[in-house]
């Protein structure tokens, strides 16, 4: 099938940017160094790539996420990077029947839920500043020593600076490099040996981490690329143009197909983008560029990650011919 | 099952919220006079709810949603509020054949769309000033022409005020209104006996639509109900606490459940919306009410229509009852 013949709205993967994108992600994380976050893609047959790329260890947001990885034949080492209560425990016990489930603590709660659902495993999760979840640094020792005390093992801390990954430059590799210091005397206090935090936008400065959480590089988007412009836009949504006037196009995709939180998509080739409701995208045109009823028009998404939630599968591309579809098969909760 | 065994995060429908909503449009747009719009639902469940009502003619935005209805004995009168061409045609072509299909064309190359896939009624979109889709006033005439010279059946005439629908009310109700005699005008030009446009923000306004194409109303959403305040918000997005310290709690949904085109969802009760991560919605806490890990907060999402296009189902509740579940089977395309 070749990409013009596409039924549309469709998300798109530029194989050889992807494929460039896990080479040079690959050459700085080797195999284990890197686990990637899987919430980045939701899809099973992506992550096989990674695999296949040394990458066997994944981070997973969601139960739903390591379930599927497990089902998969890809729970080899599974980190659910996120506290989880309720349901959610009782799923991740399960699934520690079957797969190597690692849950992050920052409570005792969490910690009294991963033992009473069999979790056998967890990272300590610190807050390096992002204020979000994760205990103090004073905590962690005394949350150890508790989790370690209700059954669990305790593989180490998990530290996610998620508010340094759009910091400029110099600022960023001074601030995450402040964190190794924190995070390696906190380990001393856990036990352990995992380091656990970074992503895409600092995975050039993080000095600190044994293992990178990395997702968005494999993919990218429109938002991201200038935090970390080492690594290629691979993902496109194909539209096609419904309505076409001299000043403006309307393409057949909006808000149900693209993460907006970041903003507006960048149109690609035909002019830019004047705004998105439920199911279109008005695009102002560029003069230059001529277009009409039927064109196909393709738009690099604002944020990857809640873009590729909305659909069920990833069209492969290499140049014009489709060569693969990877289902998004682990979506939802 | 009550709301609190609810797995998280969960889409919940508030029922009696829904029904009265469903009652006032009802009062004044009654049986065929309102053509409830599946976008803002995507569920055939909550659309038969509409039909028992009285209101059994739809719009559609796409494709999908019409096989859908179509598919669960809803396809008395679908209108496909929306230019389509290629293989969607194609589909709304071989559709025509079970249910009673019309669709929006603005141009000679949609026409020809609906004529060569078998649509066989089509009503010509008219531009009211919102920049989308949509033909000239003084286009509409020769594109009916075109429509029957091609073997189409012109129903009449769309115009959709999308542009006003948030206008403050006086002068939205004078702006609606100038619209009136322009589209009567167009309809004496394409010939047939429709006007269909409007919407939730235009329902007191809008004295010219034969049908009015609203959907939002059912559900709302916080960005809504102050355009238009007689309907409540029936639509909650159900989430758990994961961590929690004395300033701060995290939820465990985020981005990925979030139609965020139109800000932050309002948190219910337990503070104000932080930020919105992929997962996670971190809310600074209102000191007075205490939180605990585990604890249940309900969010009412900024916008109803992209939020309900994540979710797999919608939860409906009477109470702290969950007395129904609707799949949301129109979503994707």
């Amino acid at each position: 099938m070749k990409l013009a013949d596409l039924p549309t709205p469709a998300l798109v993967v530029d194989l050889p940017t992807f494929d460039a994108n896990v080479g040079v992600m690959a050459d700085r994380w080797p195999g284990p160094r890197l686990r990637p976050h899987v919430k980045a893609f939701k899809s099973t047959a992506l992550a096989r790539r990674l695999a296949a790329a040394g990458h066997e260890h994944f981070c997973c947001a969601t139960v739903r996420e390591a379930e599927g990885m497990a089902a998969a034949g890809l729970g080899r080492d599974l980190l659910i990077a996120n506290e989880i209560v309720g349901e959610a425990a009782r799923r991740a016990g399960a699934l520690a029947a079957t797969a190597r489930i690692t849950v992050a603590v920052d409570s005792a709660a969490t910690v009294e839920a991963a033992a009473s659902a069999g979790i056998g495993e967890v990272l300590i999760d610190v807050d390096c500043g992002m204020a979000r979840c994760g205990c103090t640094p004073d905590e962690a020792g005394p949350l150890a020593d508790l989790a370690r005390s209700r059954g669990l093992s305790v593989r180490g801390v998990m530290g996610y600076e998620g508010h340094l990954m759009r910091v400029p430059p110099a600022k960023r590799q001074q601030r995450v490099a402040a964190l190794g210091p924190v995070l390696r005397s906190v380990l001393e206090r856990t036990g352990g040996d995992v380091i656990s935090g970074g992503g895409t936008g600092t995975w050039l400065d993080n000095d600190w981490a044994t293992e990178l959480e990395a997702g968005s590089y494999c993919l990218m988007d429109a938002e991201y690329v200038p935090h970390a412009p080492a690594f290629g836009n691979a993902l496109l949504l194909w539209t096609t143009v419904i309505s076409c006037r001299p000043d403006r196009a309307v393409v057949n995709a909006g808000l149900k197909a693209l993460g907006m939180d970041h903003g507006n998509p960048v149109v690609v080739g035909a002019g830019t983008c004047g705004y998105v409701s439920d199911e279109h995208t008005t695009i102002v045109r560029d003069p230059s560029v001529p277009l009409a009823v039927g064109d196909q028009v393709a738009l690099v998404p604002g944020h990857v990650d809640p873009t590729v939630a909305y659909h069920e599968r990833l069209y492969v591309a290499d140049g014009d011919d489709v060569v693969d579809v990877w289902p998004v098969d682990l979506r939802n909760w």
